[in-house]
């Protein structure tokens, strides 16, 4: 670049011929950054995860297939029921395909996939039962990713006594990072954080009717909690959380 | 008005005159309406308040003078520092003149007032240093109507290990109702509706800034509450939560 | 835990140590507070409600199943009308089961289930047909919670005179609490809170299309009421209206 | 036109050529309708408004002069007080200047200006102190129109008893159009066009704080009201309301 | 009143029986209000008009026959297509039925129903395919209180150039009162009010996607208007803007 | 006008005559304008587009065959897809259809339609799967324009590596202007007027859930983008984008 | 990349040691496109353009001087009036300052600076008095960038009859595109759009008050506006409208 | 507990007894959980921090001085600039004071205070000038609780070129954790997390204008961001962002 702009000082191109040849080397330079990306999931080891609801199976079919040319493994979220069996038949013994029953998703691995192993400890909690699908994505995310996971999906649904038992075990577990997943009013991660010295991600879920319904409330209470230690996620990002409280264990493992 | 129907059936008046006959009947029989708010203060209990802040002082003066006709007390909410001395001085022995120093509000009571006894036990918590002014409006309000108060303002300074004894104590005081003030987040009426087997009014307030801040983060959480028993005022709403935390005592002790 | 900081002030154990036992005293502490929420029902008087609608007939079933062994009472709101027939088949005279023809209610008792009694009287008044269902969800409630309830589910349907007589009649049953539900612009529980020396709490209801619709336009007004005495839940709530009423009148009773 | 697209068919101008004819055209006949807007005092009886608050008393008196050059009279809103007095002295005897206490507007009128007569009568209506200057500006505007026009600028003030004898007086006065002003949860014109059988214009002012404050909760009301015969400005228009308002009156008049 | 405070003040009666007395009387008082309503259509001109969306057709034939004890017409607005039919074959010949091709809207007289006539004369503009349902609305309220109604339905489907003949037309046929229907960016009503010495009622409609859809786009152009004449209803309201159009009508004809 | 206004001034003629005939003047001059529209196509050179969603087959049909008697070229959007096989099969050999799959549009032609040539070059990038459809509605009507369209719908299926080689081909074609769409954040049309010196126009699309979904979040992040160069249409309005990429891409090359 | 991964491949480095690389690796070929922004000036030819209004004189001018090392010219916009001056002063004969009155923007050159010349015409409208900084903004961005620029700053002072002959004259210039500015109902850029077969960039303001006020409900119209070859930049960012605009003008001219 | 319910189920205490019983028991059960937060600094290691803006100089004192008997640290953000110097001329030498240049923010300790070390490595990257206060907050959090913080404050300021040799250093540095402070469009966390395998905290800032304004825009960016391992925190809160970083860094170095 410094020869492009040295020729122009002196005259021997014309300020068009610089801009041209200027443009065409920015492009060229940036070129180069294509490459990084190729090896994502090497680098990060958060896998491929595409959002099935408004493809269809061949359009999934087709994905899978390009992506797990480079990549070992690959998941699909919010299949839809039939379309989740369909797939499931078309890919046959191609790839593992492991398909979680509290949400829609798919993990599809290639046979040569070797697992991350001892990359930290996930625990994820969730408040009722509309929360489950959304707290197993994080689930699903970061065992993918190699975690050890621990669950409990049903505070809330008996009571508030059930957290604490839940929570001694996730300390005695020693989990690295809480994912907490909760709709309404949204305000157990920010009872959690209060409560623990540990990292915690809160999820809203769109649960909820009338003024904050569909996770606005839950969301609001999680972004205004004095509790620190706490952050956030979308409404309904399950995935967003489990890799992030993945990347966090992994780091602790390091 | 059968009457008039009548003739006009028979034809006796035009429908013209019908109908003005008959604007005239409307308006007359709703205007014996007009005598029932006179005695509001009576039946209701609940005395006139009106809001200082975007009055001048010969306005505030002019509204006390003509309201103490008719009713013996008068509370003026949000007065400006240096209005409320004003106002005072003017007064002088006029009135009886009640000063609070936690929020702007004067309480004006005639000379022969007698005040209400005997109404039941309000109890009033709030969470944070900024949301005692909107406490102290409850305060004021409720015991100006005759109930006895108890008021923990402190809860959550020094942090919730203090809402315990103060809840213990409130119950030892048999309150009749609960006004639960807080901003930020607003999860504290919820706690409290989930340990008690009172009513409790939530009273966002327009602390916290960003997404949610100026109340609404309050607000929306109070109203997504999963906890039975709480019901909501408007943000900053410390007036209206005092008055129906009174009507509620004064239900209980009749 | 002032045996630990001694001890770790003293250096007998190390600050880890310390740390880790602070960590395991402070869950065993806490998890004292799980016995409290088995005798719910006892203290509140509140029965568990369940929200039907996202829940398979499999899943009710369970979860009436596993409440009913500790509790004596359970309601299932919004369960859809398929559904709470196979409901009811299931369990056939396992338990009492009271259907509601009005809402989608479900009130599913133990057959030892003694009801409370003499817990005092609350009316609830409804504006429109659209708004009966959530009416009918605050009488349920309050019913199931022991009290004597007054209906008047047509104020509005034929004329804003019908509200009058209704008013008289509940006064003359010296109702302690009302319950106003309304949708569209939601004035009524605003005009009725001013006529009226009783705590009245509104319920907007998501009728109403347009700016405004949804209910929204209904909760504004009521949030912004200069009628004291009026209290807000959240859009369609009239299960947290009808136990908020049913504390107070118990209150009342008491 | 036609021309130009027969030329253009027949060859004898290019389609360039054309298309440079055509914009011309489109212009030149677009440039007749600009002599229409010249006599818009004259055609709609509307002044001139101009909208004082953002603007040097230097702009406010240059288009003071400019604008009656054609029209005979201007009305200018929302004038700070001082500039108001600077204005008036520029001013001196080149115009006849009316300025009002209870807005901030100013009219200024050509000496030579006659004013309408026989236009109509307007009736306006507000509900609390904060809602006049808003009500005071439809009254100015309208009155300039040459309506006749009757104001009850203090109901809510001592209570809803002094609307009746307003209403009452409003109709033996004839009015043939109401302007009802109201901030909070601005339910007063709702009220008012279901008692009356003339149209009603609602005007929302920007009074109230917290959830559906600065007018939004009142223009809420107003939009989502079941009483027909009720139409709406935007918040503290009350110069739309008062033209709005003249121009049926004159209509009525006519 | 007098008389009970009387007897208070002179200890003839305890403050309790006071209490109960006026409570008595207050509601005593207000009943005489409820029999105003009675005669609404005659007063007001205004036919009962029912949303028949949410009702069953069991619901609406109910409601028919009540109302038509007291009233000669009824409109049901938005009846489901076989609704309608099924509602038609129910009434036979028991009432007169009008049914509208354009909008989802039955009106219902009784055979000794004799129509309002020379009651003025009303103009509907809409300006596109999606608007005519709304628009047809606001034709058949104004028609059924007696107006004559001029429509122009397709401006701004082929051009705007159909605008101006249009409002040719209505002028020399001496409409009183323009209707202008527009979803979108809403700017038509804005156009026209500037054009014609008439008041116009806006009337947005839920037409659109994106930002601003579904009619919130149309009702912030048409509040934020410039053009003095214009007042708003509700999105999708044109049951509100054909009776406020027909009351200024009424008006002027008297 | 003149004459009227000078007939006025002398006393020939009285003001109610002089209001009158200006009143129809203003008309007349008025309707001069409506022949500007018919020649819109030529003119502006964008053909007819007609939104097909809401409008039956035999509503599309006849606007198809009323606007090609003016215009050569007309566009219907979003038409379902048994619909679009329908209008093709009514329409025959009557007129050219195109039909897209990746969007469902229609273009129709007459036969004797003579496209524009040589308008310029558009670049078309979308970032998703979602995308797609309403990339693929800008690509449709700017060649309809008559410009050359490089499209790259996959940019962020497998990777922002893509980016790269697509710009630079981009550059390599010389495109004149580039359309850019994107869901989600909707950071792709600010990266990439970062990086070239071409106008970019952003297209949000309403894919996302939760907060900022349903293209909100898009929009916003293009409105706030600090990249100069960048203009937005809203959300999902490929037509829009299209459109104006080919105005600016005919203006180049003018 | 390539040979870190065989090496990893063949076991000669860990997986740690082929990560680390990695990451080193992929920063260094992102550091290439460091390079990229240098010559931002002379690629994309806008200038450096800073925001003063929350900066304090001493930050500015550390600022204007660290980027006239690099490039020869930089706008600081929305100054301070003092501020502004105190900058001037300090720079003294250092650079030349171009101070505008109509908007708070400084444009500052190096005395070597050789302006772009030739590189198209761009118009700018703007509606009201509030408007004209934000249009001036646009004005000096496009001016600094080479334009030349056609302005009209009172269309709607004086009536919509200036607009006319303003579009003709800006014909007649030859613009390439235009920049319409407009606040309250926004539809300026919409009416011009409809006018003219350029690219329009529409620029809300932040005028007009109440519902849709400060802008929004200016953008909204524009967003929902039907007129073909209108594209939006945030409120008041005329900036951006200025930048964009000789973005197309430049590509015109080349 | 079982106890008293025992006595009931035979009688020997009454219902009302054992109600009463009940209650007191689970205040006293709860009364335990108060302990726990006394030592809330040592468990969690989070300071206490208290936001100054709305409190006097006085209120900041005695807070102060009631923390620091129990808590050897405290941190006040947003202290008014003239409070800061009060409040350390106050405390004179009774306590460590440290006060920050970039954000108004006092950091207290007990002369005694022994900071925590070798709790783990923090990297904090802002964009803009006016993020430099909200960064600086996150960094005074960190460092306090015992981390080592690497920042970047002017990436931006002098283009995104500064990024990635920031980014490098930082993996250099080993850092665990980014924060990253952006306004406007808020993109920079989102491009970060995508280039780097850590978790990414992400703080929108109140800067930016229009709509999206306030730090909307920048946080509905990063909620809708489709970059895996970044979470969010409210606007302008840096103190939780700082206080999450560090618990993550300190959770790694365990």
């Amino acid at each position: 670049m410094k020869k492009i702009l040295a020729q122009l000082a002196k005259g021997e191109i014309t300020q068009k011929e610089a801009e041209d040849a200027l443009r065409l080397l920015a492009i060229e330079e940036i070129e180069n950054m294509a490459q990084l990306d190729i090896s994502r999931e090497l680098r990060k080891g958060i896998p491929e995860i595409v959002y099935g609801q408004s493809k269809t199976v061949a359009m999934i079919l087709a994905i899978i297939r390009r992506v797990l040319l480079q990549n070992s493994v690959i998941i699909i979220s919010r299949v839809k029921k039939p379309d989740a069996l369909e797939i499931m038949n078309e890919i046959g013994s191609e790839f593992k395909v492991i398909s979680s029953k509290h949400s829609n998703t798919l993990v599809i691995k290639r046979n040569d996939h070797i697992p991350n192993k001892n990359t930290g400890v996930v625990g994820i909690i969730s408040a009722g039962t509309s929360d489950i699908p959304i707290a197993d994505e994080a689930r699903i995310v970061a065992e993918t990713m190699g975690c050890s996971v621990f669950t409990t999906f049903d505070v809330g649904v008996a009571g508030i006594h059930r957290l604490f038992p839940a929570l001694k075990k996730m300390i005695e577990q020693e989990v690295d990072v809480l994912v907490v997943v909760a709709g309404m009013e949204g305000a157990l991660p920010s009872v959690i954080t209060g409560l623990v010295d540990l990292p915690v991600i809160g999820v809203p879920t769109s649960t909820g009717y009338g003024y904050g319904g569909k996770g606005i409330g839950a969301l609001t209470t999680m972004l205004q909690s004095c509790a620190l230690g706490l952050t956030v996620v979308n409404i309904d990002n399950g995935i967003a959380a489990g890799a992030t409280a993945a990347l966090i264990a992994k780091r602790v493992k390091k």
